[in-house]
């Protein structure tokens, strides 16, 4: 199937989408009607009907949408029913807490290696990933070539890092590094993680609680 | 100021918003239309313009935004211009990543003080912030009370150190664990951290790029 030009804001919501759906099928629920997914995301029904729109028709007026079927199109939709190979640049804390906690595998992700330049790491294994010297990149993705990048180096070290990833074949980053990258986005597909827009709105949550409770 | 209800979709943005008017000011740009900063964060002028309309009025017809009055405003509607004070629950891997990396200062949150259960980790300091043993919560937080908890525990232990940061005072949880926290969100803000959402873009991204590239 080829798809239709999608807006980036309809991308954004569509992983939420996912995460409310695997939620439903996980409580057992079958059918929902776009007013419950719409009162769930904070979005408007008409708004997801639109969303689901883009991608083809999956409802039937009246009776609401097949969780299931939903679930199932999304998943394929996004790209998730592909096994991503993935490796991990920097296995720092960062690059570690995510491959202890994050799960991967879990997800239908499949880490191929972690690299990191301390060779006190070097043949050092988390969850059955092995932490290779950034040297032997090349030579440890030389038969099977890793479709994402996961960026957890410093900031003074991305660009290197970055390049590497470039020259092992990527063709995705997941950044959370702080550096200048040093790729054009016609050649890496890039998506920087933000969390602390999620303080952020914390934040605004806070104080609008704190009005609530102390007037002004 | 009394707030009027704000829709949680527009609250999402806030924080996109502030981030890309920081960048906006750090360029030295004086102005911006809602055009300019609706193709940014990939929204329609019109929706922009409604966004701000939530809170007041600053733009002027014709003449766009001034940049620097609107991150302030914008600053002071999340509610940044307040010192936050944080404490850390779980000084473990991700705990640790996050003192280290996120720069909680440099953003003006205060971290009072980490908590664990782990007896190797207490008296450690990490960017200046002491790690206590967990059973001291109460008397490390008796003279101030923290706003904010982070919650980087394991799922295991989310409930009971859920209850501590409650005895503690805090009326705000960022919350990266999976577990169930058990405190009603009447009482304590909770914003649960989806690092995942952005692994899905970036796949659905990366989908599209190879369809673009190799067709169907």
């Amino acid at each position: 199937m080829r798809r239709r030009f999608i807006s980036m804001a309809v991308i954004r919501r569509l992983p939420r989408y996912y995460r409310y759906l695997n939620e439903m099928l996980a409580a057992g629920v079958m059918q929902i009607s776009s007013r419950e997914l719409a009162d769930r995301m904070d979005l408007t029904a008409s708004q997801v009907r639109q969303d689901f729109n883009c991608f083809g028709d999956f409802g039937q007026q009246g009776c609401g949408y097949d969780v299931a079927a939903l679930h199932k199109e999304i998943k394929s939709i996004i790209g998730l029913d592909q096994e991503y190979k993935i490796v991990i640049m920097g296995a720092g804390r960062m690059g570690c807490s995510l491959l202890e906690h994050f799960g991967f595998e879990r997800r239908g992700f499949n880490v191929l290696a972690a690299f990191d330049n301390n060779p006190e790491l070097f043949g050092k294994s988390i969850n059955g990933v092995t932490i290779h010297d950034v040297k032997k990149a090349e030579e440890v993705c030389a038969t099977v070539r890793p479709d994402i990048g996961v960026l957890t180096v410093p900031a003074s070290e991305t660009k290197e890092a970055c390049a590497i990833l470039k020259k092992i074949g990527v063709k995705a980053i997941w950044n959370f590094t702080k550096g200048e990258l040093g790729v054009s986005e016609e050649e890496i597909v890039v998506e920087n993680v933000h969390i602390s827009d999620s303080l952020m709105s914390l934040c605004y949550r806070l104080t609008e609680l704190e009005d609530a409770l102390y007037g002004d």
